[in-house]
């Protein structure tokens, strides 16, 4: 690909090492830019040096926030259950149902040998010792990891691990997708539904 | 949309007023941007600065340079012919084809009465004060504009304005795309392609 000069070139690379971003959207973003006001490109590269340099992790449920103590444990939070996740976009997916008003916690992976990522570099032993802190406070872990052979594998190592704590675990409901045709399902997923039925009404519906 | 802090609420805000970025795709790319090292972020920003900041365009023909005097006048550059685009990715695209050795000249735009653009806000004046002051040198324009209304608009506006100088005007073939099928081929595009009409093997294929 031929670039106009120098510095398209060297911006195009650095924003097509951004995911789901190749070298002609990069191209285009660039062309935009240098068309709009010089100010919306200072704005945009003030907002991501800002966004890395001063982005806190909280230090009780590792959720990005603006403060190493983030609002895990606000007024309407309920403080007797924690609902793991491996990232922050599955707490918001979460959050944004309405239907949790519980605690968090961020894992920031799942435990994948092929990867190389094992217990210790994820959250794990914080969520251990957050539950073990409690002293009884906290009743119900809900684990809602990914269907997949890494998050399963995670989710058991957790479970093994809060054994000796007094506490519930629980997973989310694995089963058709709501608007799902059952013709269409896989047979694992609709054979689990089987297994994990729910008393009628039970969800709400 | 529910973010988790104001740093990244920003970020995503400057980065979806990109084209052909929306809030869910920003904040993937906000998230991204966390997980790698402060200096992907710093080296990215610093990148789209310099672009909008020392970015110059060339004086006689509008191409994005690195300064005000291009290259559009090299050694191996056919000095008889310019090809008139809208735009530079049109002149990279009609560059890259290695088809056209000549001149280039970027309007930057097309006249559109609904969007408010009128000759007077393109490069027109200057493509026809380029012609004039070549002395004949340049010997031939090519119109390489789109095939909607605007683009034809402009085309006749240019070729109009050419008439007192004595320049040949051509503009790009209309026709079937190379690999088209033809029972696919909308009148318009079909009815032209059988009125220019070329001689077997003028083109070389």
């Amino acid at each position: 690909m031929e670039f106009p000069n120098e510095l398209i070139e060297e911006a195009v690379r650095e924003i097509s090492k951004l995911p789901g971003i190749g070298k002609k959207t990069a191209l285009r973003l660039v062309l935009h830019l240098l068309k709009e006001r010089e100010s919306t490109t200072e704005d945009l590269s003030a907002a991501l040096l800002r966004l890395r340099k001063e982005t806190k992790y909280c230090q009780t449920c590792h959720i990005i926030s603006h403060s190493i103590d983030c609002t895990c444990r606000t007024i309407n939070t309920d403080v007797s259950v924690i609902c793991v996740v491996v990232d922050t976009p599955d707490m918001l997916a979460i959050r944004s149902t309405g239907q949790y008003k519980g605690m968090f916690h961020v894992l920031g992976g799942v435990i994948s040998p092929i990867e190389g990522v094992g217990p210790e570099d994820l959250h794990i032993d914080s969520l251990i010792k957050r539950v073990e802190a409690s002293a009884g406070e906290i009743k119900e872990v809900i684990l809602a990891l990914s269907a997949t052979m890494e998050g399963d594998t995670t989710s058991f190592y957790i479970s093994r691990k809060l054994e000796a704590a007094n506490v519930k675990i629980s997973s989310i409901a694995r089963g058709i997708p709501v608007g799902g045709e059952l013709e269409y399902a896989d047979e694992v997923t609709l054979g689990r539904s089987i297994i994990t039925r729910t008393v009628y009404n039970q969800g709400g519906f």
